[in-house]
């Protein structure tokens, strides 16, 4: 069985090697985290993933989250771990000082939560769901919400949750009905069935507080007359006590494909006289405001969708290395061999590592820039790295969890018909993985978000400065060198057709938006494959000149090598095919007949 | 809840339309199966299907195969159904009538298989795997075993195995290590433990007739030293009906991630003084006697990723008709649309539609070669259309079960959220096809068939003769027809890819067989893209010249011509990509140390 190990090696490449924390400690109140400390605290947070996180994964998918007469009682061991969480100070790590938090960079953050969900994604997304009910509420809650609710939820004592989606209402906000009355004191009561609210309902702590959307008497139609209400599972008495009952309840949970250990409730609101809710900020500005932490869970779904290749790769590699079967291909010995030394084999775990390695490295990239974004003194540069940051997003969610589905599936394919069977461990991992290209806005709507919002409405402007720094890095790798030329001169052919593609939406995009549409998906996972070949271009980059140097560990950078090569040749490739289906890929799809699907 | 509905359309167009009925009625024997009672047979089936194994795909999801002590019960209303199964005759479609059976055609039964395995794909095996028994047992059996044992098979009062399985023994059956001692009497007892035995042990039938690989005393080691036994559950009285128990038991079944209604079983032969045995054949030929059966079972799973593809399909598009969110994108209405309207969800379906068509019209040209290859009068057509048989197997396998995967995920993302949750079905779907890129030999083993023993071995004669087959249909689509124009640009530069990549095997195979084994999966990947093109080319052709003639349904032909658009634009583009990775793909990944993975 194969246990998960933080891969501390990686990360402390890109934060150094790379140059990242670098750039984070040259921002204003980030001197002080070196390399050492935030060694330290990777490591740490590796322990408790990897001690404490990670044995409890195949336990939440087996027992799952159990409903009784509206509570849910989670998998045996998950109270205790969550209270370990909390003790641990982990939930509180990236948030606010000024309430609780610990203010560690989003570079840091990005990476321990890597570390959760590949050790057991299910328990992840409930600090995750926390952390964008303390962004809500901190950006846009009165001092009063702030004080009351801030604290409990930065420690962990109390989770927090989204309710956005309504039977009728998924991917359209526009058609939300719950409803939220004035009750005269400033609070409303709020009424309304929300469907899909993960852990909505739990065991691990004694208060839950819902963010809300619902619709206030007199509201405009559409998502312009949606506001934002806090709604706690059990109301405070006047010390802050949790004290009576809400009218919330979870009605049921849903049995779903994975991530068994979460609980995906269905919340009926005001079945009796409503529930008691406060607004945050002001009314019918509520999508406005779940868009701001919509961004931070989408990059949160792309981390997840790197923990859970992570995770799957190092499973499926345990498995190579173990398993023995068949001769060497090409050899007269009929000894059997681990499959690792099976070329296919080693071509699935490459394909595997690289995308991996890759994800990690644009996705800590993206990390980084939120902090300079937020952090940096020259206002110029805080614009351009949020120029960054919004382009990169629907990539960084999309890109990374479409792997994570492949990745997942390959890791099954490695472990052969062991694979198919539960207990192995390698099928959960797939399970769990082919939610995350659904929720937080199907990749569709990514690539939607990326081509319209991100690409045309600029005029190509950010995705045009990121290519040129694209080339800046391809123009970088000596072309005299055996082992970056195969990189660079991929990398060029690959940016040319990313070129082509953002040109193409430039110039298509307001006049033909239903057939740019029809290629938004094959662009945004070229998008994805040519920002990951950049972040191995440059990894491949300083790895060699490491090895030139004689510097550090030279297997770690060989294999680094190697692994930007395999990308180069073997991913980067299908580039120009993916641009070809946006500019060239016709309008059949519009002109078939509904009927005739 | 979306029901199966046998594509009777569909396949009556590749039946008349392309001409592959008359091809087949060209066969001495074989005159009088016109379209008519073609059709009969095919729109009888479909009832079957839809009305009796459809309803119970769910159920035995749900319920799963339940061991009690050795027994195995299948899920409710199972055992009925195969009643009627056998009761119709379904069983001995395709089998032999010189022991029962009712000899039709492998064209029209690959389109039976469809139907059973796109309603039910875990009922589907069982018959599935008595055919392969049936015809082991014809091929190389004694005529005695034939008399004893086929009529009960082919009529499916009893059912059949493969016990090639071993814990050791996974893809490399040179390590089975069962055994078989002679008694002296003709018999043999058979000793050993075999794995992921299918069906393996049941209640359907009264008896289960086991095929086993195991060795003799003093047989050569390795692939050569493998006989094959027939095994049966019970042992026959005088009268040639079930009697005593033999020494085979079932120890468990497997808790798997998908097809929960087919039993997966370990069996236990000879625990107490052996499992009585017959030897068919002779003894050290075993592995040559499933190799011919394991292609036909090889085709069969390939048409098993046909009809989950198929179902996936439906069920998809049956819910993008109901599912109403979000407003006609470029349209100024609010009016929520079916998500059938929206580009991204149209391109997912097309997808999946066009491949399902591809694999469809291929998947039917190989089983009619199949026909012509055994009932052709002229030995050198027949030997042609074997070796087409031959090289287009590995492709028929692999290339349809990694896009029944593919398009089983695309069916759930189409779902949103609901695809996730499990009473929805979507799911079952993407668990029960990711089993079919494993069992029967995996991909990998699929593509090293391909590229070693079907293109090096006869230095590309069979794969250049398809291509030049291939390039005659390009040849005749118009390039002045802005419809066909695009289909015939895109083929022919994912001819000259393939032709790239079948020279690169020639050329290097020999010398370079790991390099080469490096790039075999996305050659084989490319084949099959290539292959599905020219069948759609055809099909397009075809439909174009029926819309110019005003004959037929109007409607059916233009979709016919927008789906073999929409695969030329959208998905024949990545087919260069594919052949660099195998031409230019490098050796990175051999290169890379074991330890630095």
């Amino acid at each position: 069985m194969s246990e998960y190990s933080a891969p501390l090696r990686d990360m402390q490449f890109i934060l150094d090697d790379l140059g990242l924390l670098a750039r984070l400690q040259a921002l204003p109140g980030q001197e002080e985290i070196g390399s050492d400390l935030a060694q330290a605290i990777l490591a740490e947070a590796g322990r408790f993933a990897s001690g404490v996180l990670a044995p409890l994964n195949s336990v939440g998918d087996r027992q799952g989250a159990r409903w009784n007469d509206g509570a849910v009682r989670t998998a045996d061991g998950w109270k205790h771990a969550y209270e370990q969480f909390v003790e641990g100070g982990w939930n509180a790590l990236s948030c606010s000082p000024e309430f609780g938090g610990q203010g560690i960079a989003r570079l840091l953050s990005a990476a321990v939560e890597e570390m959760w969900n590949a050790a057991n994604v299910a328990f992840g997304l409930c600090p995750m769901l926390t952390r964008g009910a303390i962004e809500a509420v901190e950006l846009h809650g009165s001092a009063a919400l702030k004080e009351t609710w801030l604290p409990k939820l930065i420690s962990g004592e109390w989770t927090g949750t989204m309710n956005l989606t309504e039977p009728q209402a998924g991917s359209d906000l526009a058609a939300v009905r719950s409803r939220a009355e004035r009750n005269g004191d400033g609070t409303y009561r709020v009424f309304g069935q929300k469907i899909f609210i993960t852990y909505g309902e739990h065991d691990l702590t004694e208060n839950i507080v819902h963010l809300v959307l619902a619709r206030v008497p007199g509201a405009p139609e559409g998502v312009k007359g949606i506001s934002l209400f806090l709604v706690p599972k059990v109301l405070l008495d006047a010390s802050g006590k949790p004290d009576a009952r809400n009218d919330v309840r979870c009605v049921s949970i849903e049995h779903k494909l994975g991530i068994h250990g979460s609980p995906t409730a269905v919340l009926a609101f005001g079945d009796r006289d409503g529930a008691v809710g406060w607004l945050v900020g002001e009314e019918n500005r509520g999508l406005e405001y779940m868009f701001s932490m919509m961004n931070a869970a989408r990059f949160s779904v792309g981390i997840e969708g790197i923990g859970l290749s992570e995770r799957a790769y190092q499973r499926a590699l345990a498995y190579a290395r173990e398993r023995r079967q068949g001769g060497e291909l090409g050899s007269a010995s009929r000894e059997k061999v681990a499959i690792l030394r099976h070329p296919d084999v080693r071509r699935m775990l490459l394909s595997m590592k690289s995308r991996v390695e890759a994800m990690r490295a644009l996705g800590y990239e993206v990390a980084l820039a939120m902090d300079v974004a937020s952090g940096h003194p020259d206002p110029e540069v805080r614009r351009e790295q949020q120029a960054f940051v919004d382009l990169l997003i629907p990539v960084v969610k999309a890109w990374s969890t479409e792997n994570a589905i492949d990745i997942a599936s390959l890791g099954v394919q490695i472990h052969g018909g062991m694979g198919f069977i539960e207990e192995t461990g390698a099928a959960q991992h797939l399970r769990d993985a082919r939610i995350t290209t659904i929720y937080e806005g199907t990749t569709g709507i990514q690539a939607n978000d990326l081509v319209g919002r991100k690409i045309a409405r600029d005029r190509g402007v950010a995705a045009l400065a990121l290519i040129a720094r694209m080339r800046d890095c391809a123009r970088r790798l000596p072309r005299s060198e055996d082992a970056l030329e195969p990189i660079g001169h991929a990398l060029d052919l690959a940016l040319d057709a990313l070129e082509r593609g953002v040109s193409c939406i430039v110039q298509r995009h307001d006049q033909q938006p239903r057939e740019i549409a029809l290629g938004a998906v094959p662009f945004l996972q070229l998008f994805g494959l040519v920002a990951g070949g950049w972040q191995l271009a440059s990894s491949a980059l300083v790895a060699w000149q490491r090895l030139q140097d004689g510097t550090g560990d030279p297997a770690f950078y060989r294999a680094k090598l190697h692994t930007a090569q395999f990308y180069a040749c073997h991913l980067l490739p299908t580039a120009d095919g993916l641009a070809r289906v946006l500019t060239d890929g016709g309008e059949s799809a519009l002109e078939m007949d509904d009927e005739s699907f």
